[in-house]
C-alpha cells in the first residue's frame, strides 16, 4: 500500500492493523507480500503486521545487476527506521530467514527463523542452479515442476494435487520474463550467504521453526542454527515441507503468535 | 484457592485472572496445581487460567479405594459446570491428557494434548509397576531415582544435575505415606486407559504436543493420536523429555497460547 | 559380457564369479551394469553376482515406444530362467527395487529392496516430470543439476564437490540423445507403478534398506513397505542419500552380504 | 567350556567353530555367554566365535570389592593373548561396547559397537542407581520391572508380553543374592566410564549399530560416537530397543556378519 525509497530504488511495503506489538515478515524467494494476505485477519488480532517485498520481488523495484543479500538487509533496516518501529518481532522464512539473521537493528527484539539455514552449501547452490536453468526457459510448466514439488511434503502434494495443478496453470500465465530474471538474481544473491561465524552475535530470543519433511533446508540446517545461537528455541512441525505456512498454517502461526506473547518471559522453576 | 464438592469428595481448584478466554489445565500424575504457578503471570495475560488437583493429588481429597480415570473425568466436567465455563481450551499433559481426551463436555472448544497417549500399553503398565514398587518403599531417594530420570531428556538431566539433586532432597522431605498411596492409586487408575476407539468422536480442533526425547510416552504415541483424531495438529519440541513444561517452557507455552489465539481460524489458500 | 534375447530384443547381462549363492542386482534408473563394477571383487567372495541392464539402459536394447515396468519384470524373470538360477537373492535399488518387488519367480528366495517405494505418488511423478524436462534439453549440465544434487545427502555433496564437478563434465560428454530418450521412457514406465495392494503376496524374507537423507524415496516410503510386507526387516543408513551404494558402500554391502548369509535363519529365544 | 586365570581370578570363556575369521563378543551387563547360544550355529558358518563372561558375570569369578571397567578390559586383552588370536572382530553391546572401545590390543582389526555410549552421563548414572535400588531388594519381580521394560521397544514389549511374563518368573528363580551383588558392582564399575577424549585413538574400521527406540543409550549416543571416531559407519535398526540382538536378530547379525566380510574393503568410485 506504500513505497519508500532506498538509494533511489522503490521498495513496496504494507502495514496492517494497529497494536503495541509489531510483526515484520520477510518473504521466501518465490513469495511476495500478497502471499501472507490469507493470514492477516488472524495476525492483526495480536499484532501490527508489516509486509515488505525484497528488491526483485512483488511490487518492489526490479534490479538490473547482480547483488548480495546485503541490499535486502539494508532494505529491512531502512524500513524499520522509516516506520520508527520498536520492539519488533522479525519473522523470516527461507530466503527471508537468511536476511533476518543478518539484521542487527536494535529495533528488533525477537527473531523467528523458519525453514532457513546459516549458509548456502553445495547442495543448495546446486538446487539454485537447477532453478536458474528452469527459470531461463521462461516456461511456467518447466519452472513449476523444477521448483514446486520439492517445497511441499509428499502428503500435502498427494492430497492437494488439484490445487497444485491449478497453481501450475497460474504460473504459466502469471510470470513475465522480468519476474524470472528477478528470480534468477535473487537466487544468485543467496549464493554467498554464510552467516555461520556471526550467529553468536545474536543475543535476543530466537524461535527456530523446522519442518520435518523439508528437503530444501532440512531439519539438520535448523539444528545447526539452534546449536550456534545462544538463546534459541527449536520446534518441528510434523508431516510438513518447506512451505510450512501454506501446509500447516495453524501450527506455523500458533508458534509465531505464541512466541510474540511468551518469548520474553523468564521462568524460575 | 477454592474447593467444590463432587459426590461428597472435596476437589481443589484455582482460578487465576480474568479474560474472555479460559484455559483449564490438567496435571500430570506427579504434579499438582502448584506445579503451574511459575507460568501463571505469563498465561494470565492471554487467558483466565483454571487449575485443578485430581482426586489423590495435591489438595484434593485422597481416596481410599481404587478407581478408574472416569472419576477424574467426572471431576473435570463437574468443575466446568460449577464455574459455568464456556469455549474452554482444555490442556492436559500425560495423565492429564488421558483425562482430557475423555472429556465430552460441550463447554470445551479446543483440546491441547501434551506428551500423552491413547492407551496404557504393556510398556506403560510395566513402567507403572516399577513406579509402584518404588512408591511402596516410601523412600524419597528410591522413588526419585525410579521416576525422575526418565521424565527428563539427557541434555536437561546433565545440565541441571544440581537442581535435580536438590529436588531429590525435597522429595525425601515432602512426601508422606498418604501421598505415596495416592500416587499408587493414580497409577492404577490409568491402567485401564484405552481411548483408541473413541478418538474419532473428537470433532474440535486439537493441538498435540510431542517431546522428541520423551521415553514415557514417546513421539510414536502422539503420532498415533494424530492419525486417529480428525482435526489435529502435531508439533514436536526438540531436545525435550516428558516434563516438557519444565524443560522447554517457552516452546511449550508459545504453542499453548498461540493455539488458543489461532486454533479456530480457517484459511483459504 | 553376454546378451540374451527376449521377444526379439537384446538384453545385456554379466555373470561374475562362482558360488552356491547367487546375487542378482537390478539397477536404479540412471545406472547400468558398469555402476556396480567397483563392488564386484568384494561381492564375489560371497556370491556369484549377476548384473543386468534394463531395456533402455546401458548395453541392453533401446526401445522406440513407451512401455510399463512389466517388460523389465519379464526381462528379469526370463534371465533367471535362462541361467537356470536357484535360491537367488534379488537386490534392487530405486527403479530396480520397484521391478524386484514385482517379480514372482520361484527362483527368488530373498529380496533386498533398497531406497525404493511401493508406488509412484504425485511427488515422484512431479520429480519425474522435472527430470524429463531436463533430459529433453539434451544438455548434460542442465540434466546433471536437475537430477544429481537430490540423489546425494548434503554431507556427501559438500564433501565430494570436486568429484561431483568431474562427474558433471563426464555427463556432458557421455550421454547421447538416444540415452536421454531411453531415460525419458524409463521415467514414463515407472509412472504407473503401484504395487501397494500386492505386497502381501510376498512371502519370502525381505530386507529393506533405507537412507536417512533420501529425498527421492524418503524413509517413510520404506516404512510403508515394511508395514505391508509380512516378513520384512528394516534398517536405516545414517547420513546417507538416495544413491546409498556410492555414499555408504560399506554399510550398504555389509547389509546385503550379511542378509544373504543370515536372512534365512530362525532363532528360538 | 574353559577357564583361564587372570591375577588369580578365574574367567570363563567359550570357543565355537573353526574359521580364519574370529569374532569375539562382549556381553551387556545383564547377559552372559549363554545369552548368545541361539546365534552360534548361524555365526559359526562365517567365523570362529569366542564368548567370555566378564568378572561378576555368568561363570566367571565373582568379585568382592568394587573396581572399574579397566579390569574387564584387561580380561579381554589377556584372553586375546592367551588364545593368540589375530585379526579379531571385537563386538560389544552396551556395557560390552564400553569395554570394547577401551581395548587397544593390536590383535583387534575391526570393532563393532552396538547400543553403547562414550560415557556414563548423569541420566545413565541415575538409571544405574535405580537398578541398584531394585537389585538391593533381591526380589526378582521388583528387579525385572525396574530393568526389563526399558530395554525393549514398545512394539516388542506389547507383542511378546507372554514371553516376557515367563522371563519374569525365571528371574525370580534364577538369581541368587550373589548375582545381584555382582550386578551392583558391574553397575558401579561403569560409573566412571568416559572415553570421549580417547576415541580419536581408534584407527581401525568401526561399525556402530544403533537401535531407533533404545532409551538406555539412545541413538544420540551412537551419533556422538560416530562423530568422534575417524573410520566409523553408523546404521540404525528400526523399531528396535536396547536389547537389539533379541528384538531384531536378523538385522543385528546381518550387520555383524556383513561387516566382518566387507568392512576392510576400499572402493574406488
Amino acid at each position: 500500500m506504500a513505497y519508500f525509497n532506498l538509494n533511489g530504488k522503490k521498495a513496496y511495503y504494507e502495514v496492517h492493523g494497529e497494536s503495541d506489538r509489531t510483526l515484520v515478515i520477510l518473504n521466501g524467494i518465490m513469495m511476495s507480500t500478497s502471499s501472507w494476505l490469507p493470514f492477516i485477519p488472524m495476525l492483526k488480532r495480536t499484532a501490527q503486521v508489516v509486509l515488505v517485498d525484497f528488491f526483485d520481488q512483488g511490487k518492489s523495484e526490479y534490479m538490473t545487476e547482480n547483488y548480495t543479500q546485503a541490499i535486502q538487509v539494508e532494505l529491512v533496516e531502512a524500513l524499520l527506521d522509516a516506520l520508527d518501529l520498536q520492539q519488533v518481532t522479525l519473522l523470516g522464512i527461507s530466503y527471508g530467514g537468511e536476511v533476518a539473521m543478518k539484521c542487527r537493528s536494535s529495533r528488533v527484539s525477537q527473531l523467528i527463523l523458519a525453514n532457513t539455514t546459516a549458509h548456502t552449501d553445495q547442495t543448495l547452490t546446486a538446487i539454485g542452479d537447477s532453478w536458474v536453468y528452469a527459470a531461463e526457459t521462461f516456461d511456467g510448466s518447466v519452472f513449476f515442476k523444477a521448483t514446486i514439488p520439492p517445497i511441499y511434503s509428499k502428503g500435502f502434494y498427494n492430497d492437494r494435487i488439484e490445487w497444485l495443478n491449478d497453481r501450475e496453470k497460474q504460473f504459466k500465465k502469471a510470470f513475465k520474463p522480468e519476474w524470472y530474471q528477478g528470480f534468477i538474481r535473487l537466487v544468485r544473491s543467496a549464493e554467498s550467504h554464510d552467516e555461520r561465524k556471526k550467529l553468536s552475535e545474536i543475543q535476543m530470543p530466537v524461535l527456530i521453526i523446522s519442518a520435518e519433511e523439508d528437503v530444501i533446508t532440512p531439519p539438520q540446517c535448523q539444528n545447526d542454527l539452534n546449536a550456534s545461537i545462544s538463546d534459541s528455541k527449536l520446534v518441528i512441525i510434523k508431516h510438513c515441507g518447506h512451505a510450512a505456512m501454506y501446509e500447516k498454517p495453524t501450527e506455523f502461526f500458533s508458534l509465531v503468535v505464541g512466541f510474540m506473547l511468551c518469548g520474553q518471559d523468564q521462568f524460575t522453576l
